[in-house]
């Protein structure tokens, strides 16, 4: 048994509004273990729905359908099907009731909603408890099942939970579940953390597979289980394996963030940090304040885009200044210890850099980053970083504000 | 001729990611006026990637391919595309010249990439920019055009632009132009703007549509033409007509952003800028600073987490802090002051309020937020605004910045 997921709208196929059903469907099948192969988008033309149609009925046995059941003639979803498998259509007198009940207060339903009452001869209302269009549950010949939803993410997202997901249980699925845990990685390259863990990559179940986005690496490790407990259960020696092999590169998994296990870190200290920056202009402050209840480890920054802010504010040294450039080890160094010292806090990090397209020189290229921590015992370390100018000012500042904590979180963890 | 989007990738399948490249090449096929009625997904199998190709070469001229040319084993596209077409793979020594000069700062690049050189014969190189994994353009038969490109969105994005249009308009495409024009909007609600317009938006061309989206109220005016040129004229009465109704209420179009208006009506001046920030976190400064050129009005910010760092900083008075609050028209007030005089700035700007999900008192819900300007002249003005809290911390982080920079940009269009 596996599906297929048909979203039906022309202004999908004109790019006008993004397929989060195609994603939220995807995610509901993996997690109820009904594999799905395919996915289709096809705009309000009947004769290519009937194309759509039958290519899926030679390759999946439930077909799911989003958009198409509206009042308006380009809505064509329920009729093309009834016409593709030849069966009549019939007015249902329960979702007449429900529409006259729905528009009362309106003065009754229009007439072009009458045509949302014509279900095939032989389907079930799938009910919708938010809108007008009703969707169905078919079965129009041995060992096919169609299902039809609005387009409207939230009538369909509640109407695949009231009434398809009971469904598909009853019919004996959602009995083997599909179910993923996310390892993410700062600082290893994509290919050379698929050569560390080649051996993980390799083996049939688990299956680990590697991705890459947004600067970071992500492994992803999938099991089938018959439940969550025990899918954790066949995870946790992989997801071991692999934290022994890698290490230090692999922060976290799910939904942590770089940001969010650097918080974790100074709360479990009960250490506070205060963050000096230039070229990220606040972003490093703004990616430590995302978190609820930041001020627990957050003092606050100074954010020294002008020079005379670095010296003044943060008292580097201007003849140091001058001598090294803004932008260099030395005055990262001073501007940790600077923000330390004047806002009080424990740990004082900087990011100074060149984020692009100008500043550059012939020593000191865009991409150019320094970082500086200030520890609480009174050390301080700077990091250099050369990132990739090509991809632009605002991924220069993204790494940059990411290796900064990424260099904390290193730190923090050091100190154990 | 018409097109098919075929994008492969097994965490499409999981629900994973969201597919916004189809929706991203859909508006590009359609502003290019290249039908397109079928957008497929599928994942990373050999087996049904040859399945998809043969379907689509029956219904569609062009195919164009993202996702799975990356270096990992699951990275397939490529070379099912080869061996569907029965074309041999070639190792192109351009490729490899780029992967060397790209990995050279690591030293090299790593076995698993080479793969990512090798293209059926025949196929040209459409040169990825910024990342590893280079795309092609191939006719494996008359009459058929198949494009790829890596799944990461902004390397697929740039390599459209640079390479895949200007291939496609020597074919003969993009004769007839899709041509909009976004107005942007901050400070009115999408019914009041809808209202206001509603004799523009009745018209059939151009048509003019309004949408909302990220706290912000756009207008898309859109019309087919045969140039950029003859497009621009037809929508420029349409333009300067709903510019003269909303007035101030509309920022900029297309690209335009707050911060952009407040950076080039700063510069106008000659005039710098300082924040100081408390539940932003920076983030108002980091919007600031993503203009290339930032340094000649940005100066720089406190971030003013801690309430001690409010008064030892920037000077705020303890009792005013203590009686009104940090977060208060009052506090705001002497934030911008402070951080204005502490910074030497034209221009001070705060920003102080109650993100959430903690904090709120009995009068002082989630969603309070003060915004203080202090001019150059002396004098200081506060805003208080109260945001939806139910949309959570960063909604209300995101709409306290571009509330800021609204509130500056007013004051310095004022000031002409």
């Amino acid at each position: 048994m596996n599906a297929e997921i048909i979203c039906v709208g022309t202004e999908l196929l004109l790019g006008e509004i993004l397929n989060s059903n195609a994603q939220f469907l995807a995610q509901q099948l993996a997690s109820l273990g009904i594999p799905h192969y395919y996915q289709t988008v096809v705009g309000d033309n009947p004769t290519r729905i009937k194309k759509v149609v039958a290519i899926a009925c030679d390759r999946a046995r439930l077909l799911i359908f989003t958009g198409g059941l509206g009042p308006t003639p380009d809505d064509l979803t329920t009729e093309t099907l009834a016409d593709f498998f030849q069966a009549p259509l019939a007015e249902r007198p329960e979702i007449i009731a429900d529409l006259e009940q729905k528009y009362a207060h309106r003065g009754g339903f229009s007439p072009s909603n009458r045509k949302q009452a014509l279900l095939p001869v032989g389907a079930d209302i799938l009910p919708n408890p938010i809108g007008s269009a009703p969707g169905m549950i078919w079965q129009p010949r041995t060992g096919l099942i169609i299902m039809t939803f609005p387009g409207v993410p939230a009538e369909m997202k509640q109407m695949w939970h009231d009434t398809a997901v009971p469904f598909l249980r009853s019919q004996g699925w959602g009995k083997e579940i599909i179910y993923s845990r996310v390892l993410r990685f700062w600082g290893i390259p994509e290919s050379v953390l698929a050569e560390k863990v080649a051996a993980q990559i390799a083996r049939p179940h688990p299956t680990v597979a590697p991705y890459a986005g947004n600067g970071e690496v992500r492994l992803r490790i999938t099991v089938r289980a018959s439940n969550e407990a025990e899918a954790q259960q066949l995870i946790r020696p992989v997801e071991a394996e692999i934290r022994q092999i890698v290490g230090l590169d692999c922060y976290g998994a799910d939904d942590d963030s770089l940001a969010g296990c650097v918080a974790t870190l100074l709360q479990q200290r009960q250490h506070t940090v205060a963050v000096a920056e230039s070229c990220t202009g606040g972003g490093l402050g703004e990616l430590l304040t995302r978190i609820p209840g930041s001020s627990d480890y957050f003092r606050g920054g100074v954010i020294a885009y002008a020079n005379a802010i670095k010296v003044e504010v943060l008292g580097v040294n201007s003849e140091d200044l001058e001598r090294e450039g803004a932008v260099s080890a030395t005055v990262a160094a001073q501007m940790a210890v600077g923000v330390k010292t004047r806002l009080g806090s424990d740990w004082g990090i900087s990011i100074t850099g060149i984020a692009g397209p100008g500043g550059a020189t012939l020593t000191k290229p865009v991409g150019l980053v320094y970082i500086g921590v200030a520890l609480p015992e009174g050390e301080v370390i700077t990091r250099e970083f050369r990132l990739s100018a090509q991809r632009g000012r605002e991924w220069v500042r993204h790494l940059s504000a990411m290796n900064a904590l990424d260099v904390l979180r290193r730190q923090l963890l050091s100190q154990v």
